[in-house]
């Protein structure tokens, strides 16, 4: 597929204003490093902790860009969004700061915990049967009828732009990099990574991840059209959405290669990342370390850098049995 | 009990020295805020992740230190403890570094994955009946066969002095503190943190932290000598012990106050902190976050440093319920 390079309106101009505009309010998530995680990968590994950033996970950056852009009128009048997980999340801190109303479409299947949170952080919750027509449907009846911005989780160049921020700011904290590996859902941090390293370190490597049974992107890139994701049963929940158009776009003209992982892998690279590195990362994040410890990135000797998109995991069961146990 | 000053012989010059030596082996673990945290504490929490330390605590520091201080010879001969957690794989990754033979006394009824960490390292398992007879006998057989050094896990002045370093780094990081807070197992962690704190800022509160049901230290000061632990069933594995003579000398005279916390509020922080910080601490380590959260320090509107100690969980049964559910 050829692209237009008017197809992507937004480089190195709009991510630096986002970096400016997220300061007051985002985290600059700290880069870890660890000598048994280089021991075991053959090269020197640094990882963008977005676990770390408020609501645990990049998506707060993407949000708070968009709704930092529009006008005091337009946030008076609410946003609107659909997500049944941190994106929802991230835009409800969002609105809470910016005192915007904010709406969330969440599919009735949706755990009640991440309703919770995203009610915790005042916004409303719109419930919808889990299909696209019906979330379309009940997105375009809030536009309408309250005149609310719809601010998609990943389909807008605001969001794509504030999604580049983790990875200049990792350009920034780790020095010069090969190679900079990250996750693949709807395609929101990759193109925003893609445009960012691309314009500061055109020779760094763009590598994305995802699991094996949700490789929509890979078959994307292959067929040249956005190949739907189906409902790829992986434990990454954050990884089974189909690519957005915005950021299809871009994959096409500036990502190098998509690897993907096993559905072993990614619970051993969660696990490797728990037990030796001390973090919580969602399986989502582990996506990006497990082809590094499989050395299936082909970076032996060299500085990569991934990025851990996020740490929202449900930790009942654990916590439920250990009180079980000792209370 | 009045405490003859002679019977502390280490203070800040031995805490400085160990800051130098220990300057090439152990990390200089980063010190977390949150905004979260302090909300919910209603002060300012400066947590010195020792469970970033290498071995996942503290433990490596205080090994560490006293090994560095064995000449050649002795060395060569070997260094023997007992300990069923993290202090034998600290002395066991210390002895690697230094090529030292290490025999860890381990009683017979300790996990299984707690021996392989330590083999891994390198040491030498010796098995014991699980009671305090049992492991001095197997401890004087090594050191009169071997002629090993002994490093007790924590009632040995150059250990102390080791662990006093974490405080050390915490004040340099966190600049001027209202209190410092510490669990309380076997007294070495404690101790030499009342010893570096004291010796920079004598107004600065040391306050320790034990389970309820092993409140020994609470009750050792109060009778003014060493009560025994007993065999108390509290998820903080690592606080079981009963304090050790030299480190009882320091707490009777530098240790500000014992708290305690409750089985359910030690599981509370600990989920608080895996959950909203995204790091992975022990249950000893959550004791210290549990009287904070739950507003029993009387630090309103102060700064607080706390010390988590360290990280190191058996994960198996979360993974295992992933692999069954997804693999």
């Amino acid at each position: 597929m050829s692209i237009d390079p008017t197809d992507v309106p937004i480089g190195e101009r709009e991510v630096r204003d986002a970096v400016e505009r997220l300061k007051p309010w985002a985290h600059v998530t700290p880069v870890m490093t660890s000598r048994t995680l280089d021991a075991r990968a053959g090269c020197s590994v640094f990882l963008k902790c977005e676990n770390l950033q408020r609501v645990g996970a990049f998506k707060f950056r993407g949000a708070m860009n968009a709704l930092l852009q529009l006008d005091e009128k337009a946030r008076g009048k609410g946003v609107v969004t659909h997500s049944s997980g941190n994106h929802g999340q991230a835009l409800a801190l969002a609105g809470s700061l910016l005192k915007a109303p904010v709406t969330v479409v969440v599919p009735n299947s949706a755990p009640a915990i991440k309703q919770a949170a995203m009610k915790g952080y005042g916004a409303t919750i719109r419930l919808c049967e889990p299909t696209l027509a019906a979330r379309e449907a009940a997105v375009a009846e809030v536009v309408a009828s309250a005149g609310s911005t719809l601010i998609h989780p990943f389909d807008d160049w605001n969001v794509i732009a504030g999604q580049a921020t983790a990875a200049w700011e990792l350009l920034d904290q780790a020095g010069p990099l090969d190679a900079v590996i990250v996750p693949v859902g709807g395609g929101g941090l990759i193109s925003g990574t893609a445009i960012a390293v691309k314009a500061r370190s055109p020779e760094t490597l763009v590598i994305g991840v995802e699991p094996e049974r949700a490789d929509d992107a890979r078959r994307s890139l292959i067929s040249g059209e956005i190949e739907p994701s189906g409902d790829p049963r992986t434990i990454a929940d954050g990884l089974r959405t189909s690519l957005g158009k915005r950021p299809f776009a871009v994959i096409s003209r500036l990502v190098d290669r998509i690897e993907t992982a096993s559905e072993s892998g990614i619970i051993d690279a969660a696990r490797f990342l728990w037990e030796r590195l001390k973090i919580v990362v969602e399986p989502s994040s582990a996506v990006v370390v497990a082809p590094i410890l499989e050395h299936r990135i082909g970076l032996e000797g060299r500085r990569a850098g991934a990025i851990l998109s996020g740490g929202n995991v449900d930790l009942s069961p654990f916590f439920d049995a250990l009180a079980a146990k000792w209370l």
